[in-house]
C-alpha cells in the first residue's frame, strides 16, 4: 500500500504537472506558447501521460480514478503485478491519485507564478486548472465525458492483446488522438483526479484575479469518467 | 464469423469515433478544436486508426473493405490467424466495417450534439461526417483517390516484410501521411465504409441545418479506394 | 540488379509521391491544406520517408543518392543484407533513385492536378516539385545542404548501434527534425533525385502557368547532398 | 576519456546544431518555418535530443551537465556500460558537452547565415543561442528551471525500469513535453551547456545586428538545472 501510494502520486503528480502546465502555456498571457491551438494542448496532455506512465509503472500507472474502476469493472484480479484488486488498494489508489493531482497542480502553478500573476482573466486562470464546457448542458456533457473516457479505458484494457514495443507511448498517442477527436466540447477531463484536484487547488491557492471554481460544473468530468470506466470494464470481458 | 462482426464492428466504430470527431472539433462552431488545421486533423485520423486496430486486432483489423479487397487480390489465404478468406467471410467482414461505421459516426454525434444543434452551415455539417471534393471534377477526384488508397493498402500489405515494434503505430502513421500528402484535393476517403456509412448517418440523423446528402459524389469515395486497393493487393504479389 | 531496380523504384517513388504531395496541399490554393505551415510540411517528408522504407526495406532503402555515396564512403562492403558494393550496383541504386524520383512527382501531380491546373502563381508551382533557397547565395545554400545531409546520412550510418524498435520511424523522425531545424534556408533537398527527378518532371510536364525550372540553382541540392553525405561516411568510420 | 570526448562532443553538437537550427527557423526572418509556432520548436528540440542519442549512445549519450550531474546524485557507479563514475569522467563529460554544445551552436549559424545577415532585432539573434524569460524573475525563473529540469532527469533515470522499445525516442518525446508544457515562462534551458556554450558563441560570433548577450541572466539556465538534476539524482533513489 505504500508502494501503491509512492508511486502513484509520483506518477499522477507528474502527469498533472505537464497538462496543468500546457494548458497554462497556451492559454495565459506573455508564455512563449501562448495561443499556440489544440494540437499542442492534445500533444501536451497526451505525452503527460506518458511521462507519468513511467514514473508509475510499477503499480501499473492508473493516475486516474476512472481506470482504476474500469480495472475493478472488467473482474481482473489484480491492479498490476503483484497488487490484489480489494477494498484496501482500491481506496489508496483514488487517495494517491487525488494527492497526486493536487501536487501537480500546485507545480505547474509555480513554474507558472508570474504568469499568473499577470493574467486578468478570471475564466483563464481557471482554464488551466480544471475543465469546463463550451456549450453548457450538463446532460450533453456528461455524455460526452462518458464516450470519451470509454475510449481511454477500453482501449487501455485491449492493449495486451496486441503486440508493440511502444510501451508507455501507446496511452500517450490514445490520450492524444481523445482531445485531438473528443475533446472539443468539455475539454476531455476523463480523469475525475485530473478534475477535481487542480478545481481543489484553484480554489485553495492565492491567485490575484481568481474567480469563483465553477463547483456547478464539477460533477459532470467525475460521474462521466467514472460512469465510462466502468462500461468500458464491463465490455472490455467480451473482448479479452 | 461472429468473431469478424464483434471485433470488427468494434473496430471500425473506435477509428470513425475518433475521425468524425476530430473533423466536428476542426470544423463545428465553439468547438475547443475549432480552426485547429489540417495537421491536427491528419493526426485525428491516424490516431482513429492506431486505436482502432487495437480493438479489432484479433480479427486483423481491416476497418476498410479496401483493406479487405486488397487481401483478397493479393492472394493471401487468410485475413487474419485463423480466419480464411472465403466468400461468407468477405461479407461478414464488408457488413461489419459498415455496421461499424455508422455506429461510429452517430457516437461523435453524440459527442458534439450541441455544437451540431448550433451550427449554421450545411456544408461544415456535412463535412463532419463524409468527405467532399474542393474542386469538384469526378475524374480527377476518382483517381486522387485511387492514389491515395493504393499507397494505404500497398504499404499495409508490405509491412510484414520490415522488421519493427510499432504495432497498430505503423499503419496510424501511414495514414497520417497519406492524409497530411494526398489528402488536400478530396479530404481522404481512402475507404467506402468511411465514407459511406456516415453519409446514410447523415442522411438519417434529425440534424437541424443540415442540408443534402451530396449523393452525387458518392460513388467517388466508394469506386475509387475500392480500386486503389485491388490495385495494390495485385502490385503486392510482385514485392512480397 | 532487377531486385535493386524494383524496390528502389517503388520506394523513392512512394517517398516522392506522398513529399511532393504535402508541399502541394500545403503551397497550391484550395486544398484541404493550404498553409497547413512548416510542421505539416516536415512530418509529410518525414513520414514519406517512413513508408518509403518500408516499401525498399528489402535493398536497405537508399531512396537517396547521398545515403549510396555515404555508404561507399563508409567502406562498407554490403548497400544491404546481400547486396555487395560494386560499380554495377552503385549505377543500379542511382539510376532507380532517379527513375522512382521522376514517377513519384508525376503521381503528386496527377493526384493535384485540377489544383495545378487552377494556380496562377509559377513560384508555387515549382515549389512543389524542387527545392528553392529563402535568400539565394550558392556558396551558403551549398553549404546549408552538405550540413543537413551530414546530419541525414550519419545518424543512419550510426542507427545499428543503439537499440530500438522504431523500424523505418527512426529515419522518419530523423528527416523530420532535419526539416524542422535545417529546412529553414533551402527547403532540405538533401537528396539529389529528390530535387533533380520533380526539377526534369516540372521542365516536361505541361502545366498551366509554370515558369521556369530554376536550373541556375540546380547544381546546389545535387553537389551539396553528395558532398555531406561522402563526409558522413567518411566521419563515420571514428564513429562504429 | 577519449571515448567520453568523441562521443559526447559530436552527440552535443547534434543536439545543439538541430535544436539552435529550429529556433533559427522560426524565429530569424525570410526562413521557410518563420512563424512556426511552439509545437515545431518543441519537435525540433525534442527531435534534435533523439538524433543527439544515437550519436552519442555508446557513452550513455549524457549531453547534459544536468544529467551527469543527476546521474552522480543517484549513487550509480558507472555514467554507461564500462564508464566508472569518477572525478576524471565526470570532467570530461562536462568538458565535452560544453565545447560540443559551442561546436553545434556555431554550425547552426552557418546553416542560417544569411538570414542571421539580414536580422533587424538583437533579441531574435540572441534568442536563437540562448534562453530568455519572458517575465524576468530571477528566483521564478530559477524555480521553473529546476522543476522542468528535475521532470527530465527523474524520467530518465527511470527508463529503465519499464519496458518499450522506443529507443532514443523515449528522451526525445520526453524533452518535447517538457518543451510544450514547461517551456512557457523561460524557455526551457534545462541543460547548461545548451544555454552558456550558445551564449559564448553568441558573444564571440561576428553578427551585424546583435546586441549584448544577457549575461546577468546567465546563471539562471546553469543554476536551476544542475539544482533540478541533483534532487532528481536524490529523489530517484527512493523510486529504483
Amino acid at each position: 500500500m505504500g508502494t501503491i501510494f509512492l508511486y502513484e502520486i509520483a506518477g499522477t503528480a507528474m502527469l498533472m504537472l505537464l497538462g496543468v502546465g500546457v494548458v497554462a502555456n497556451v492559454v495565459l498571457g506573455k508564455t512563449k506558447g501562448n495561443g499556440g491551438g489544440w494540437l499542442l494542448i492534445s500533444f501536451g496532455w497526451g505525452l503527460a501521460v506518458f511521462a507519468g506512465v513511467f514514473v508509475a509503472f510499477k503499480t501499473g500507472a492508473h493516475l486516474n480514478p476512472a481506470v482504476t474502476f474500469g480495472i475493478l469493472a472488467s473482474g481482473a484480479e489484480e491492479y498490476a503485478p503483484g497488487i490484489a484488486v480489494n477494498f484496501g488498494n482500491t481506496i489508496a489508489y483514488l487517495a494517491a491519485e487525488m494527492i497526486g493531482a493536487m501536487i501537480g497542480a500546485v507545480l505547474a502553478w509555480a513554474v507558472y507564478k508570474k504568469h499568473y500573476d499577470e493574467e486578468k482573466e478570471a475564466g483563464n486562470i481557471l482554464a488551466t486548472f480544471s475543465t469546463g464546457p463550451e456549450i453548457r448542458s450538463y446532460g450533453w456533457n456528461f455524455l460526452t465525458e462518458v464516450i470519451a473516457t470509454f475510449v481511454l479505458v477500453f482501449v487501455i484494457l485491449l492493449f495486451g492483446g496486441t503486440p508493440h514495443g511502444l510501451g508507455p507511448l501507446a496511452v500517450g498517442l490514445l490520450v492524444l488522438v481523445i482531445g485531438a477527436s473528443l475533446g472539443g466540447p468539455t475539454g476531455y477531463a476523463i480523469n475525475p483526479a485530473r478534475d477535481l484536484g487542480p478545481r481543489i487547488v484553484h480554489a485553495l491557492l492565492p491567485i490575484r484575479n481568481k474567480g469563483g471554481s465553477d463547483w456547478a460544473y464539477s460533477w459532470v468530468p467525475i460521474a462521466g469518467p467514472l460512469v465510462g470506466g466502468v462500461i468500458a470494464g464491463l465490455a472490455s470481458q467480451a473482448f479479452v
